[in-house]
């Protein structure tokens, strides 16, 4: 019997998929705001599939983005790492091609994507919006990122810091990545990547212009990784885009509109964080009355994915406030307040936190003042 | 360059695969006792990787097994149904050579397997214990399930009632089954298959002595059909063996000595179900006073995953219990039980229940009794 | 030494109940849009304390309702059963007394309340707006009710098919309650309490034109009777009012603008249930292309607490869609439709609906006209 | 009408009550080991109700105590800080009275028992196995716990760290305590307490061969502070019993038989600790075949509840193995050890670890050895 010809099957077993297939068909949003005039893309630009070295058929990683709450992803097969070639055979570009028919079901953005695989300096490298992987397989790895730039891609470095090739666990700018970044081929990088992240990519961000970026770099199935249902999430990036298309991202990453969001952190340029904390949050309780015995109870509910972790920054002498405050992630958080004697005559009182978890640059983090009214009684 | 000589990559990416698989290294075992004087092995017996349909590399079938407390399993790939064929060219044993090492690592059992694919009658069987599925793809279904036999192969019938081979749901035994039973070559069925289950098999399992399964038939990842952190399981077979072998799981497979666990269910022979049941449960409560005016608060232990749900089966005129009583998954659960003034000189109350998840025959419940003493204060 | 004076305690013994009370400061908001015009409050008008017999301080069921999502509160001590009396001398205003203050913190609105509790009938009724509990202490009911209207108290009748006075769980409007209602004291009903609910009380709705109140009735801490951390929640009243007010709420309630959400349903009239109903999705894909062969995945989004069951009511012949849909609560579904080629000139596709637990009368399911454009390609 | 003579309704508001408390009737049991010849009660032997300035009324402790899954408890009322007093008259022995039916219902021991509460020195102390807390009212804190002491109470030293009292956090043993210490009076002193801990304990319970306890002292419904469905637990004594009565907890607590459960850590002395882990775990691998060259996984079970946080002591150098290994409560954990050239002649291989989070004094681990054979293959 040719194993290719027993058609009256076919039927049916595609049925028998399809209905299993249906089981499950949930999704979970981000609970993350849109800020200024942007949208916030939830995305993930680093994955791989069987067709490289990961665990599961293309599709799926599609499907584990939509359940999941992403907006765009990119497969990134290594481009010269194909341990399970015996297997599969190798084809650059045919990750993509099966997984964009369901991507387009799903109304997931997919961009097509490889990830140039070499020792380091450059180590490994994203190439996102590729047109045609196959020609990437160059040997020298300058050339290779020269073919993917030429192709209208966009390219960033990933893990920087990561053990395999940074034992140090420090991350490192090589002549080769200045000479790339010269070239104008090179314009991003990865602060966070599966489970490592690297605090001192804040400092490229802000001397070199560059991107910053945070992916999963996922090889397992996603749920075998992260307990979604304990709140944890894939390392993603945040892209601020005019519209959720492929374009607009694309826009977004070349200006340098995202952020990375790792475990509990997010990191970015203060422009975008500070919209993103404020549309966050909403202070229930904005008016106190003139009252300098009474201890008040202000609300504030974050509706937001994270818990903002808050630190008193400079303390106002005429009210007692705590120390540091909890913002649960999609909770109302109540906390003790009470004024002194002397904010008699003020008629705003204004309290300086930092929000620990949401970093500005290297070990800086985004300051809010936490606005009030005293009003008379 | 050509693709397959990057050498100097691969020693520091496979470092990166295996620092990163390092991470979730964690099993949750199931909680069934063992019974008599076999141990309870916990099996899934028919699944698919990219080798068939199924969206996963073979080793993570192990992996997912391993995580989640199983001790057998086999991948049985579809012989005939390959949509993946022109990336993955057809190899039959190939799942399973992949798989070996991972499953002596993890310590799971592994037992080749294969699925042969028909339309129905016979539609698809599953052939264990396989040693070479080159030779089951033969167009001839009764002589790709001889050729199966020929190699000592254990033989079911898979999901009798599966929608898209019998609309109706309900299970049929068509003569070319009987065929291959009085032949010897067919010994089990599959009584839950996915979300599928089928209770008119419990009469199978009766009149024709024959060995009833329970399997995932899983295509996709485990983790995105179960919701197991919320209790949910992957249907299974519970085999009772000798020791934690493949020849014992062989000797149970072919004596019969197997129940299938299905949502929450239970279904298999009387006796294998009593001792399962009653090695569950632990009466703490074991003596009442002689007290007609006291209500009593019994407690009863349920060690297993499972919850019982019993209901009473006749009432006894002696004393008040409760109609109905769910024992809950790892709890202890209290009900109120009151003696009558007739009871006085009995030694012993019973109290008969019967446990209405688990089944002895088509709509037929395991029977307990539930006993006290009754002492003097 | 004489018990009340130790006073030099009272400074740190203060401080330590503070200190320790600060720890779990945080509200989880219920998801359910406001409607109209109105606000959507959720409301519990009927909870006990060891004031009757309950088993907590009055303070904490405010604590208890901040915590949990809700706006308002009443605390409605029985009058007459008293059983801890030995132990907690008997003072009607007292619970109101003591909560106020918490309230007043939590931002939470009390209403001063009390139970009637008499033997069927008329049972067991609720006053709401009480003035002075003190005064409702009345042998006979009817003026014990009397009492309570003449306080400018809002009366509706508990739990009306309560087992322990209606053994069959049908609940009835006896001769008793149609007097009260014609003096105009008798406005409201329980239709579900605790752990009750009783569907028939929908017409009496209708034709008496009452108020139906969904109301939980707890006396044990409400976190010992619902699972929380699993979705459960208090029977509890959705009040649709003009302003987060106790005025807004007293004019609401005379007004008839509740509904009652009890487990997994939601009843109530049916113009507040449709917009509630709408208000809470969001029909993420409004066009189709015009495309007979396609099958297209259609998403919503639910962002309320409650699944909504969606039942085919009237089959479109030019849609393939689902019978039944689950949109679950909080996420976004997926479900297949397909179009018929009948469908050419149609500009816009409906497929009805019912919501299936959404009740708008006894037995009757809110009804729901899903709708797309067909757009050319 | 006299408020106190309404008979006709005792009877079904009784039923009323005694039906909706049937709801909830599950208990969640503690899983860690017996130990040597003793079951392992779990304990709480501080908390308050409405007779001091607790939440709730006393029965209340009882069904949370047994909800939550402990063997023994004691309300400890304040004797002299009384703040409810206006509504709750004094009646220092009415806790235990209220609460011991429903304890006999459960099978909960309950101990007598009572705060004394003063300013520090001696500050707050408790009184287990009290006769008549009636005469525990004298002013002068020695002569009250003399009171105490004559009546065969057993008196530990509550929270000696405790903010209110100690701003430093620091605990301290004053002159007072060695007084009452030295009478042999005081014989146990809480390491943790609510919210909590008090590491230099450690070295009074060796130096002064104190008895350690760990306590709630909850004054909120318990689900109110814990979050036990997500692994949270109140601060408990570990009381290694020779039976389940209160005889033994006595003399177990006499022979500082016991050890503390706060959080993730377990305080107590080396000798109940090392059988208390032992007996928590399985080593599931125990056979190394000798092969320098391959990479074992290696697998153990930990079936308490708590995470144990292994870290390496000193390290083998004939085995490769984790510098640390969190063995997740409940779970199997794995890890990979391989085997160095130089074991060859080795019949046993042993790992030297300590347990982070079990400590034996003020700063000192468990130590415990993993032990393998390496047997020829």
């Amino acid at each position: 019997m040719k194993k290719d010809r027993i058609r009256y099957l076919f039927i049916f077993v595609l049925f028998f998929v399809i209905c299993k297939a249906d089981n499950l068909k949930v999704r979970t949003e981000f609970n993350f705001p849109n800020i200024l005039d942007y949208k916030t893309l939830k995305c993930d630009f680093h994955m791989h599939t069987i067709f490289s070295d990961g665990a599961v058929w293309p599709p799926t990683r599609v499907k584990e983005a939509w359940r999941r709450g992403l907006d765009a992803i990119s497969i990134t097969e290594h481009v010269e790492y194909k341990p399970y070639k015996e297997d599969v055979p190798i084809h650059h570009n045919r990750s993509y091609e099966l997984a964009k028919n369901k991507a387009q079901q799903r109304d997931i953005i997919l961009i097509q994507g490889a990830e140039i695989t070499r020792s380091m300096p450059p180590g490994h490298l994203n190439a996102l919006f590729v047109k045609d992987a196959e020609k990437l397989t160059v040997e020298d790895p300058i050339k290779a990122i020269k073919a993917a730039a030429k192709q209208g891609s966009y390219i960033f470095y990933n893990h920087p810091g990561w053990k395999s090739q940074r034992p140090s666990g420090i991350p490192k700018w090589f002549s080769e990545h200045e000479q790339l970044y010269q070239k104008g081929w090179l314009k991003g990088v990865e602060i966070a990547n599966y489970n490592e992240y690297y605090p001192k990519v804040m400092k490229w961000m802000h001397n070199k212009n560059l991107t910053i970026l945070g992916n999963s770099d996922v090889h397992q199935p996603v749920n075998e990784v992260w307990k979604f249902h304990k709140g944890e999430h894939r390392p993603m990036t945040f892209v601020f885009a005019k519209s959720r298309t492929k374009d607009a991202i694309r826009d977004a990453l070349e200006k340098g509109r995202t952020a990375a969001y790792f475990e509990n952190k997010i990191m970015g340029r203060k422009k975008y964080l500070l919209p993103l904390f404020k549309n966050s949050i909403e202070v229930i309780t904005k008016n106190l009355d003139y009252n300098p015995k009474k201890k008040y109870n202000l609300q504030i509910h974050n509706s937001s994915d994270i818990d903002y972790k808050l630190k008193i920054k400079r303390k106002n002498q005429n009210v007692d406030a705590p120390e540091s405050i909890n913002l649960a992630a999609k909770k109302t958080t109540l906390f003790p307040v009470s004024i002194q004697n002397k904010v008699h005559r003020e008629k705003r009182v204004i309290m300086r936190y930092e929000v620990q978890n949401m970093f500005t640059n290297y070990n800086e983090h985004l300051n809010y003042k936490l606005k009030f009214n005293i009003v008379s009684e």
